[in-house]
């Protein structure tokens, strides 16, 4: 299939617009030459048909934007600047929706969104392989971010007495935004760069399961409070569908991809920051209904990882 | 399924081998601080059941230690020293053969495996990422390389009049060797170390092929002679079972994962190195009967990428 979509040009191009890269492309590995002062952060994230998109309603320019905004997601959680990425695609055989017997046109559009995702974020796609199979459609991207003078924000340094806040209304994604979200990285930045952020992740698994991380990892409790939790008028509307109270989307829906944050300082709203409770001793987390009644939060949610 | 397979203590343990990881796992992405000397190499390769293996006749560990082989052999085609990696695994929710409804020992096996390459070539496995799908297995592999003190060696720098090497016996590697092959990760250093080398692939898509990629890349031709090109027993065992002849699997069968490289050197056979050829103007590639009769070699083998 090399001749019909030359993907080592199309990667060139694509290395053209970072001053990382030392060696021009069609090698096996792209070689770069990292920042001396600059950590390198590194990670993986995986979409899959029937999982995280269905190939039969979206559009694989819009699949390839999910895979990419996931892993620059990954980058804004930890408050790094994304620098390059690769991609792996698994094509199936079979006739893809819209694209009959056009594999190469299909993997072109994917590869032409995950480039607008990257391209947004300043970064570079380095390098990938494709491959077609008698399988579904399964889509990967490793991600690498710079610290870029601000050291790399983890989920494990949540302090009691810190406030937590959410970057934005949660809830309902599902009708939606889970294929089609802005990756918080300048707001993680921003923050993290005043020293106000003791512990970070971006929700993916859904804010129960999310907050539940940050506080194994720091070794703490919290108590949110129900009233100020910012439910997306998506879980309002899925609410009218299924029935399940818009709050509970909002606490246990995945994909969000809103930043989940403690900090010790005061924020204010107007900054488009939410303040929905604060770190506590533990263990566990308490949801303080509005009628002030505590109750044990279980983590629900999205569970793609082992 | 996070409470029946720890993998985040799992790739702590792993991250405890390496002295690049500045922060213990738990985060989104794993946080490394570069050797400030070295350049970067990265790259991915994908496995996908049916097509690199087959989940019905090989094992877990055999299909693990496959996908990060090919890809510490892709550093062995750069002389890179392999670092760090990080993997993604689809798991199918179907039971898979020999763990029927124990998806998770699957996993842990697959794991293993990918270790067990990895600690061999000293590369510490930083993160991944796992999920179950109703689709087919589907692995990859990201590898990160360090140059540590020899600059990369690509596809382009064969010079006319330079000799062609390969590393080993080539051809039937389908008959086992494409799961179960060591990459030739210090012998690449060695031999690029003393700057003998111009240029240099590893063989997975056959050598016609990845000869055609040097030549393609290095602008140039090559003439290779049939009566020294080491043919392996396995294509000898082959040619019994499909009448195709052994220099032909020699040729164009793919997965052997030996170095096939360039050098304006004369180096001795004793070194476990095979003299096949010589790079012309070309254009094109000249195989050499025995009975000196010249014939345009087409690129045949495996087309795994785009």
């Amino acid at each position: 299939m090399a001749g019909e979509f030359d993907f080592i040009e199309w990667v060139r191009q694509q290395q053209a617009q970072s001053d990382l890269v030392q060696v021009p492309a069609g090698d096996d590995l792209a070689v770069l030459k990292w920042p001396a002062d600059d950590l390198l952060l590194v990670g993986v994230d995986q979409v899959l048909d029937g999982v995280h998109f269905d190939s039969t309603v979206h559009s694989p320019r819009a699949i390839g934007r999910k895979v990419m905004n996931r892993n620059l997601s990954d980058c804004a959680a930890m408050a790094c600047l994304p620098a390059a990425a690769v991609a792996t695609v698994a094509l199936p055989k079979q006739p893809l929706a819209g694209f009959a017997n056009q594999p190469l046109d299909y993997a072109k559009e994917l590869y032409q969104g995950l480039r607008q995702a990257a391209d947004f974020a300043g970064c570079a796609l380095v390098g990938g392989d494709t491959a077609t199979w008698d399988g579904k459609l399964a889509i990967t991207v490793t991600i690498l971010g710079r610290s870029a003078g601000i050291y790399p924000v983890t989920r494990s340094g949540a302090k009691v007495g810190d406030n937590i806040y959410v970057t934005g209304p949660l809830g309902g994604s599902i009708l939606g935004r889970h294929m089609d979200f802005a990756p918080r990285i300048l707001e993680a930045r921003a923050l993290a760069s005043r020293g106000w952020i003791t512990s970070m992740i971006d929700i993916s698994d859904g804010l129960s399961r999310d907050l539940g991380h940050i506080c194994q990892q720091s070794r703490v409790g919290a108590l949110i409070e129900a009233d100020q939790i910012p439910v997306h008028e998506d879980a309002i509307e899925l609410f009218g569908r299924d029935h399940v109270a818009p709050l509970e989307h909002a606490l246990h829906d995945g994909e969000d991809h809103e930043l989940l944050f403690t900090s010790p300082q005061d924020l204010a709203a107007p900054e488009g920051l939410f303040r929905i409770g604060r770190i506590t001793q533990g263990p566990g987390i308490l949801l303080k209904s509005n009628d002030g009644a505590l109750t044990l939060l279980e983590p629900k949610g999205w569970e793609h990882k082992l």
